[in-house]
């Protein structure tokens, strides 16, 4: 039995989409014990009268919020649901935590009360993207945005293992986002690392990518630092939803079109299915003494009960 | 009567998507002369036998290579179109240039044979982004890997005065492009940018702007360094065409979608044309003495043409 601890009070739509999407983990998986962490009477509006198997609350009266600076919210919000969760997972209360609260809180707060795998000189932030063929592990997104050289290597080197070991990629193929396929392209930075990972034997590295080519399954495992992981993540968000956007405007726009765009529902529905951010789940922290992973601020509960799913992969 | 000089050499479909392009601006153009750049003979092959007015050809036998060197490239072929364009534009017999070649051979050749603007100390390549409302221009796109606060400072001035006097937007609103809308988001080199466009008088700046709101009109120049720009342009361009192809896939999975999708072919038509970069033209060297554009690589005639017509809104 897995015991995983949730951050109740973490997200745009907190406490409800959270419990929801717990509620709806537990039934997915009958391996998994579920502790929601947050501000009791908050969370008990939420569950069934008549209480649920396998779940358990931990009171915390604090909250951190998003707009708050993180590190100045890790250290005075100490009785809030997010530190709490990353201490489960320090003294092994909890074999996972799943928040979709302050990514800086979060990331800070994972380095300082769960603590660093020794030997890893930064924990990244790792979501999925949707590919061709699967999903590409993308490293870093926005915990680190400045880095070293060595880094980005041990980014490599941390994502590989993660396709291989949770996901069951077989030798995954790492690349180095960069502005140009060519080895001397980019920042000293990124020539330097390209250097770096060609003799590495740990990874099985496949060059530069551009960031164009990031959906196209050419690569499992997407190198970059934090600052630009989080342009490339949050451009394509972007443009999925201007796009669709346009779409929407279009298909509605006569009586004709709305028949044509009727017809098409269900394949609508499933664009949107292989685009969705929802299927992936969160992002883990890699490099993190533990699993702690990073759902989608603005979480449904859907997406959040993926989230959960992704801790349980970790750890079966 | 504007000299438009066109590099006939240049970019994956030339010469023939250029030189249609060329007879295309002409029909559309009626104050352009036009200079074809390149191998007479291959040049030749695409012009109507009779002859056209309004075009000379300059012939110049060397042609630079996109995977070339960009740096070996313009000291070794000094008789290839792409240098005898920015010449040309150097001694005034060119109002301005325009070429799909090689993006690092345009940029240092400009700099080195045409030559920047007084005071300006990185020019800068500047794209149009498609927005709710119109369109963006993202300064710097790939022209300057690694940057100093004053370039993008100066970077915000340039893309300011080319949306004003170029577009005709009054008062640009002008962004940084950060991993978070707050002050103190992103590098050092962002912080600090922040506070000095926030001094700054000559531009309306309204501070950061996360990539993923890049479509939607907040801002109408968006700054960053040409790194960051780069990966912004090419997860737009890789975003729109993965999700276009996913949604082609479904559309056609069977005959019943196919009836739907036929409905709605206008529809697409529509959506085709508002993302499309071929509307938009080229990318503006701006911060070069003299009118330089750099049409995309993979340029069809239609798109040229756009960006012919960009250099005459410019010279207008």
């Amino acid at each position: 039995m897995w015991k995983i601890a949730v951050d109740a009070m973490g997200g745009d739509n907190a406490p409800k989409a959270i419990i929801e999407g717990a509620l709806q983990s537990l039934e997915r998986h009958q391996n998994i014990h579920i502790t929601l962490i947050g501000q009791e009477d908050e969370i008990k509006k939420y569950l069934p009268k008549e209480g649920v198997d396998r779940i358990t609350i931990v009171h915390m009266p604090e909250v951190i919020e998003t707009c708050e600076p993180p590190l100045v919210a890790i250290r005075k919000k100490k009785n809030s649901s997010l530190i709490e969760g990353l201490y489960m997972v320090k003294d092994g209360r909890a074999d996972a935590f799943i928040t979709a609260g302050s990514t800086g809180a979060t990331l800070s707060g994972a380095l300082f009360y769960t603590g660093r795998i020794k030997g890893i000189q930064r924990p990244a932030l790792a979501p999925m993207l949707p590919t061709k063929n699967g999903h590409a592990l993308l490293i870093d997104c926005g915990a680190n945005a400045e880095v070293k050289e060595d880094y980005l290597v041990q980014f490599a080197q941390m994502g590989s293992a993660y396709m291989e070991l949770v996901m069951g990629v077989d030798n995954p193929k790492v690349a180095l986002v960069n502005i140009g396929a060519e080895d001397e392209k980019g920042t000293d930075l990124y020539r330097n690392t390209n250097k770096k990972l060609k003799e590495e034997q740990t990874v099985n590295f496949v060059g530069n990518l551009e960031a164009r080519y990031a959906n196209s399954g050419q690569a499992d495992v997407l190198v970059c630092d934090g600052f630009t992981g989080n342009i490339l993540l949050k451009t394509m968000e972007g443009t999925a939803m201007y796009l669709l956007k346009v779409i929407r405007e279009e298909l509605t726009k006569n009586f004709f079109r709305k028949m044509g765009a009727l017809i098409l529902k269900g394949a609508f529905k499933e664009v949107k299915k292989k685009l969705n951010h929802d299927e992936v789940g969160g992002a883990p922290l890699l490099g993190i003494d533990g699993c702690v992973i990073k759902a989608h601020g603005s979480s449904n509960p859907y997406s959040f009960s993926m989230a959960i799913r992704q801790a349980v992969a970790y750890l079966d």
